[in-house]
């Protein structure tokens, strides 16, 4: 695989591979670019473009076996087996996040997770015990962590990153409304529902 | 404005206004596409292509006014005023988006929260009393709300969705993991953090 792939491109594979999912749910077993550009509001050439980067899945008027173009977007995006991910913040999203019954069959597992509450450390989230955030190092090491989600507040979200990054994490997902500094090499992504919100009232007209 | 233009640069306005907040907060009070685009990893051609669909905002060699680029994204995106929003689901996700302080200064009020669990209905999240799934209509139009966000299983998102709409809902923010199916002129936004998290697990070689 070239490392020349356009990020933006290796942003719609979970989005192709989520829409091949529910086909499969669906009882689907071959689809089209038409179809999956249909469904996903991004035009079939795209589509096409994107996946022809990594080989090509399906062939001129027959379409794309689910299963196996399934097969091939889990091995590229490195899914096809589970990671084991930590969460930082106990709070009512810590908790959601932890709980969250939508990572399992995406490649994700909570591994732990971290507060700084002594209310909360000890507590339950599901089978996980709270944990407090000096153990995050040593519990990170142990479980070979390279994934993070943070979920504190933005005061504390970039300490907590530093730390997570110390302690071996390459990737985190941040939930706190604040951009991370992070070294090289470290990637991050950001959910910020009020940025989804405000690129809708644009078209509220 | 015209209405050509492309969703993808209306999806990038709340990142940059989101940027030129938090550089307003460190006291800058000018900046320039560079400084943006090397803090936010576009390149500046591309945050000058952008903003260029609005309007001339900087002069060449003197940079963007932070407070007036500010308040022209504002109105562009229409948040220059407050929306009120509902939230529908009041488990741990639903319960931290009613109670997430990132919302207040970018042009959202959580104004109800609704829930179909006769153990949550009646009970409070911060000041908001949740209520039954059956009061969404009359509250919808009670308070002329135009934005929801869907936090419930999976199973129950469409179902909820639908009469969202029919309440006068025109934008919503999705966390279910499913795609939702509405007629034209509603839109829908996805937050799916499996989704983000496998973007990131391709680069982890």
């Amino acid at each position: 695989m070239s490392s020349e792939i356009p990020d933006i491109v290796i942003g719609r594979l979970p989005i192709y591979l989520r829409e091949l999912t529910l086909l499969a749910q669906e009882g689907q077993e071959v689809t089209s670019s038409h179809e999956l550009g249909k469904r996903l509001g991004i035009s079939s050439a795209q589509i096409r473009k994107d996946l022809s980067w990594f080989g090509p899945f399906g062939k001129q008027g027959t379409g794309y076996q689910i299963n196996y173009l399934q097969e091939q977007l889990k091995k590229i995006l490195q899914v096809d087996h589970e990671w084991p991910v930590a969460v930082v913040g106990a709070g009512d999203l810590g908790r959601a996040l932890a709980r969250y019954g939508g990572f399992a069959h995406r490649g994700f597992r909570i591994a732990c997770i971290f507060d700084n509450d002594p209310g909360k450390i000890g507590s339950y989230v599901g089978n996980l015990q709270v944990l407090g955030v000096e153990k995050i190092k040593e519990e990170i090491a142990a479980h070979h962590i390279q994934i993070a989600m943070i979920a504190v507040p933005a005061s504390h979200a970039q300490e907590v990153a530093d730390t997570l990054v110390e302690a071996g994490v390459r990737a985190i997902l941040n939930y706190a409304p604040i951009i991370l500094s992070v070294p090289d090499g470290v990637r991050v992504q950001y959910i910020d529902p009020a940025a989804h919100l405000q690129h809708m009232t644009y078209y509220l007209r």
